[in-house]
């Protein structure tokens, strides 16, 4: 197809698909004259993959980038899969590994990942992330919230439990890793999502509010 | 205090607590000279909240701007509280209300409402958030993890009783707005990473992998 009628089935502008052939977050078409080129069903199913993490899940366009490559690796081994969600953990531009109060929380990480017994790679990106977050509660003298850290961890196990059953279901790699991508990227939208509405369903029960 | 010894508290660089002052999210010291302010423990807590919501939240400066703004509204009533938190869902740019995919997943959030008796605004933007992302699960083909729904309203629900009880538990009305903006933002900033190392934890277990 040409690229207005990928832009038409993608719902994607032509504009947006020349950016991101030029960042390389589509492969090009099939050149077919001087200035054409011809399009298949696998650049509808990438365009729809890019604009969910883009627009959805608010994943950067070098990560995108990054991932895809990932993605496209053909002879991914099974036990890596997880390996390119790491890409996608937002970087905090705050964390200071020499901050004593840091290297505490950090600390408080590796714990729950010794107690619960998880095998998790000791640079993996999540042990910093979970850390930054812990710091910065504490320092805002917020530590209550912080008893909340074993619910939190068992919500975690519950759901990661299930999300990577699913993930192992579909037994081919390249659609493992695409259900890697998106699962982590949308399905943690879902939980969020979930989570807020959940959030105030308690609050308006507990305070007996009515909505308005 | 004067802003240098602001900046060394709260480890924040002079210009980027000139530009927080410039943007709204600071209030301003008391003037004690034509080119000097006067600062107090207020502005080192509050540059603390910002940086966390901003660094490790990835919230937006307009956002938090917005969030502030409630936050000092000196008679919010409780049970307004967690309007605050409206203000952190993330806008997708992605939405098509007329969309019927759109609205098939819309309706699919809100049966989910209805089936578990949570009281939520019928204008909650959580709603549409978690309606985006299950469209975008659906439109890329991948139903088979929306078949973890139920796990994740679970898990919302879960950590939703716990955490606003926290919120509760407070009791002062100034401190529960600052648990709910902190708990809604860098606890999910938690929820996150755990759920991520659950992942990789699993992952490895089920799939029988060495880390390495």
């Amino acid at each position: 197809m040409r690229i207005a009628e990928l832009s038409a089935q993608s719902g994607t502008s032509i504009p947006t698909i020349k950016y991101y052939l030029r960042e390389g977050l589509l492969p090009p078409g099939a050149a077919t004259g001087r200035n054409q080129a011809d399009y298949g069903e696998e650049h509808v199913r990438r365009l729809r993959l890019v604009r969910a993490l883009i627009d959805v899940g608010g994943v950067p366009v070098a990560t995108v980038r990054e991932v895809l490559a990932a993605v496209d690796e053909p002879d991914l081994p099974s036990h890596k899969l997880l390996g390119v969600a790491h890409c996608l953990v937002p970087a905090s531009t705050r964390r200071d590994p020499d901050d004593p109060a840091w290297r505490a929380a950090r600390a408080e990480v590796d714990a729950i990942v010794a107690e619960r017994g998880w095998w998790v790679h000791e640079e993996a990106p999540a042990r910093d992330a979970a850390a930054d977050a812990i710091a910065a509660l504490r320092a805002l003298g917020q530590d209550d919230l912080l008893a909340n850290l074993p619910v939190w961890t068992d919500a975690a196990e519950r759901v990661a439990a299930a999300e990577v059953t699913t993930v192992i279901a579909r037994g081919g790699p390249a659609d493992m890793v695409e259900a890697v991508v998106t699962g982590t990227v949308l399905g943690e939208a879902v939980l969020n999502a979930l989570r807020r509405l959940a959030q105030e369903a308690t609050s308006a029960r507990l305070l007996g509010a009515t909505p308005d």
